[in-house]
């Protein structure tokens, strides 16, 4: 962002000073598990940086590669070290870098792009037609030192703790969600109470949103929706969705829905519950394809259905700096547990009992671990 | 359009001219079927428009209030005369009503809309939470005469022939999906080459699409298409639909599909037949609930998906004036048969055998049916 | 906006109960001045209702108005009943009225539109080309009673003070120039911190600005604008604009300038302290034609320059309704008179001297005037 | 747009097989004029392509530079060779250059971007903060060879006349404009018909504008627009804009207005001839600043005008690619002079006489210059 930086004191494929094996956590061969291991440091390509790893977050795909289901199965070709959430301090770059400082704190974008195809020239890269992920394509974060595209990396304001640092590439997908239909004093809701899901509830409140409720099923999940001070928590196991939020709007019903579960019928009971005109825009992935009434719920009604992948680049980076920079935007009760890395497996467990939020990564050596649990 | 024009000599409730009984196609009594009979003219109301019909249009919707589908059947009350789509001539007009002259011509938007509700009050009275529409909820223009709300009368440009002024309801729904993303420059397809369909090819050549194709079953209807000036039709029961459409855009894929056939395999060619990041308006009502990948057609495309209902009032309307009456769009070839209103049911036969692109109907004692066969 | 409501205990044309003669703030002549005078009440016509006035907003346009300048002197038609910002309680109807109940707490939009223009048909009534305007072309709420087209009236939510309710007309100008362009996340200024302007700052923080920053040579005004929680203040008459706006953004420049001042230099300020591709919206008047430098100041900066007038009718009402009635805008800190309408010529010398912010009238016979000093 | 394609054949920096010496249109020093001399041919540096140069346009920018006027005085650096427009055939490839092929034919992107600013990073690097022009600020493609970045080539469509592959740069500009609002089914006029307006008549007509009409005070030019068939053409040397408008259309007045002259009379009659809500894209750059009545000509009729420089980069490459692919859009008629390079001092006289459209040079060595008067 800014040109004028000058990149005077990165040392260029020295690495003289530094170790060149390290500890990281990583996907060795097809099938369930994970193992934390000693790998080579990566070493620094053309237009590449290379990062310490400060904090890195755990994230959702993360647990379905450690289970091995049909989309790692189908996609990953190990060995590959994980992890595609995470901010860290640069330590060296490679030929063709400008703009950058060793020692500034940058977070990453996940997607590598290809820059040739009609998406990517057209400023839609967060569709490229052939996108290769992080920590899942190639190796991740979940790592003492990680070495990224120079463009990949953004540089965090300053003023952000290092956790939310850390989880900027997940709370991406929340902001370009919300953001892909109005939100200045709209009625949203935001279906599903995952990580995503309540750094939406943040960010749709941050970005004007008149009134912001949400929905789940589990008590935990709906506890912290509240903490993130959602005007109203449904829990649809209990209530009737579109019913609830006819109450909460005098009849009026939704302006936008932000689908975070992929349960079908979380995306049914959004539809219903917009009025004629509005907007659901689709991030949590179903675990199947799944049927709709599409005359009742999207023709009649005149909806707009948006499907929604990665984070705009670098336009939803630019809406983070400024919802996080200014002070308006706080994911700190969405930040559930921050563990030491060594303790991955523990993470992937916590993750599949339901009984945490977002949880962060604390890489060897470093501190800041603190096995919190909000 | 033109407020400076006077209502000078348009008789206010005087009648004492004309005639008090009219021939009318009516849906007499629950169950299949429709009736040719006399039924009284219609009375004028505040605010209302009583046109002598000139022409008007068959609907595929008008073949399943006479086939009595399930829809029908829970939304009609007979006695109620049909016929949602025509023009008419103004002979008288209700109190309150100004702006418009007896004898000037007019075509009719057929959703009444209530003015109350939040998506009238917002400019999209076309997704109105209480539309009741002509010849389906009330009285419409399958006869002589047909009173209207003032505020659904459209006076149609001088220069288009009487059969597409008669057909200017169903032109605004392929109007209406084709407007509803990018058209200028793009890659579009039309999916189901009914009668909106073969309009739809028309507007998007006229609105400027730079390739416009077309898939359909029907040989009959394929033909049509070609008529309309499809840069290529594509018969989806021999090709495969997004390998042919790769091979047509240089593997660039579509912009735009416009989907105008509720079939569920429409749907997902399209959708699959999309580059990333592109649009598909949805306009066709599928005959029941039918399931998508989600995961592989909508989010990971980054699609944009919209439910289309009706017409934009007005703007449709003005959009369809300056297409025709710049003359940038002939409707002529989709027009396969002009008839007398008197053989209503031969035309719901046509309709049923698939034989025909648009007919259109000529009420009694007016010259113009020709029984006309493309 | 609540379809089902019924209209039934209102009298109907009847008024025997109330009286026939009532106070009035009334441009008698042509010429500077106006006088406090009984006047008839109004009687209702078709579609209208008649309001007991409640609040009354007074508008930088009522001093042109009692000043006689030129606009005035060519657009008033003597004797007129001013006053165009007001909330009132029905109290009778006119024929043709559905929709609302007597004793409702209604304000009103100020635009009395043809609804036959192409900008009426095609949603956009707020630049009618017939555009009439209540207190100002025809009589206004200025007043005891006033009569309305009851498709101007606006039900305010219960939750917000009288005061607020009767200034919804110009908050409405503040939402619209807004809501113009891009808000959430975004860095804007208020060039101009009237009344309107200081509503803009209040609204571009409930809609989700990242920042925003009010400039204006007042120190008086850039006081209220601080109790309107502008993030900065810029005096502009010791601060060089651009300049303090670079700093305040680390170097990115402002995403939008909400132009509230009509001063050319406040204009060319704003457009300076844009990041190239940020938008303007214009609302403020300048009082005459003045110059820019095109190309250094929109063309090389890619700029979207929209002039702004009215309120969507109604999407910019239901916008107010969802930022009042959410609780995230709260106006009264600009409010800092509440004065009998007996004393509107003392009204118009405080707006004279500067030393105002939102002046509000009570009528005649109504409690709660205070004459209040912020 | 092809990520597949190989770039198998293009020799890296040997360069042994060509001529080291070239042509070339060279602004030597500081002041008015302009030489043809021998230059090196350009090495070719990490990610640029080596072009032999196959055709070039003229530019009204290349005669302000020959006659170095202020702002060429302001910004140009001596020596440098001249000519943005230009497409030519690839040679060599420099270190990490992909996706090219020697042999293939490339049109060129004149702004060279940094990537870094905010514009760059949010998809809307045609407004760089940063911008270099080739054949301004670095050295262009008045010569027999140039060096351009490869990720300013672009591949044009095989079925389009190497002349109009030559000015795709300019039309890009008419693109840009045309396409910066609503243009289906619009009523359009292009005010100013020097080359770039006469591609706009052309791309407008193409991309769907329902009518066209076009203004200049030139009958040479508008005889010129008549061949690129604008619905009609305006002599305002003779003719009243507005009124004119108002007779065309049916006293509905324009929804758009591209100004292409930088006249601020071309601008007011422009503004007024839109209809309420209507939108002026301004790429015509005026000699210096003038005045607008705001009030009248942009706020009342809540007009949008927007700023317009440069070419989306890549958005309008691929809509210039659909339109001439598609062969919707002929740029012949505006090509009126093809003459050897050789010749650029009298293609600048031809520019400056203004009895030329578009001027279009041939290199040194290669045949079709024709010395063509259309």
């Amino acid at each position: 962002m800014n040109p004028s930086t000058e990149t005077r004191d990165l040392p260029r494929t020295s690495g003289a000073t530094r170790a060149r094996i390290m500890m990281a956590v990583v996907k060795a061969a097809a099938g369930p598990g994970a193992e934390i291991r000693e790998v080579p440091v990566p070493t620094v390509g053309a237009g590449e940086l290379l990062l310490r790893v400060l904090r890195a977050g755990v994230c959702g795909t993360d647990l379905h590669i450690v289970e091995w289901d049909r989309w790692s199965a189908g996609r990953l070709q190990p060995p590959v070290t994980l992890g595609h959430e995470f901010v860290g301090e640069i330590v060296e770059s490679g030929s063709g870098v400008s703009g950058f400082t060793a020692g500034e704190r940058v977070s990453c974008e996940s997607h590598i792009i290809c820059n040739h195809c009609l998406p990517c020239r057209t400023g839609n890269g967060h569709v490229c037609e052939n996108t290769r992920i992080l920590g899942v394509d190639v190796n991740g974060g979940f790592a003492e030192f990680v070495a990224v595209p120079a463009v990949n990396a953004w540089r965090t304001p300053a003023n952000i703790p290092i956790e939310v640092a850390g989880i900027m590439e997940p709370l991406g997908n929340a902001v370009h969600t919300a953001f892909a239909g109005p939100l200045s004093g709209c009625n949203i809701a935001v279906t599903g109470c995952g990580p995503i899901g309540l750094f939406a509830i943040g960010v749709a409140r941050a970005a004007g949103a008149a009134r912001v409720f949400a929905s789940d099923v589990s008590p935990y999940r709906l506890d912290l929706a509240r903490r993130m001070n959602a005007d109203a928590v449904i829990d649809v196991s209990k209530e009737n969705f579109p019913e609830r939020i006819r109450q909460l709007t005098d009849g009026r019903g939704l302006d936008g829905v932000l689908e975070m579960s992929g349960s079908p019928q979380a995306m049914r009971d959004g539809l219903s519950a917009l009025h004629n005109g509005g907007r659901l825009s689709l991030l949590g992935l179903p675990k199947e394809p799944f049927d709709l009434d599409w005359n009742r719920l999207v023709i009649f009604k005149g909806i707009t259905l948006r499907g929604i992948i990665g984070r705009r680049m670098f336009g939803t980076w630019v809406q983070m700096d400024q919802l996080l920079g200014s002070g308006r935007l706080d994911l700190r009760p969405a930040i559930t547990h921050v563990m030491p890395m060594e303790k991955f497996l523990e993470a992937i467990a916590l993750l599949r009992s339901g009984n945490a939020g977002k949880v962060v990564l604390v890489p060897w050596g470093l501190e800041g671990a603190e096995n919190r649990r909000a």
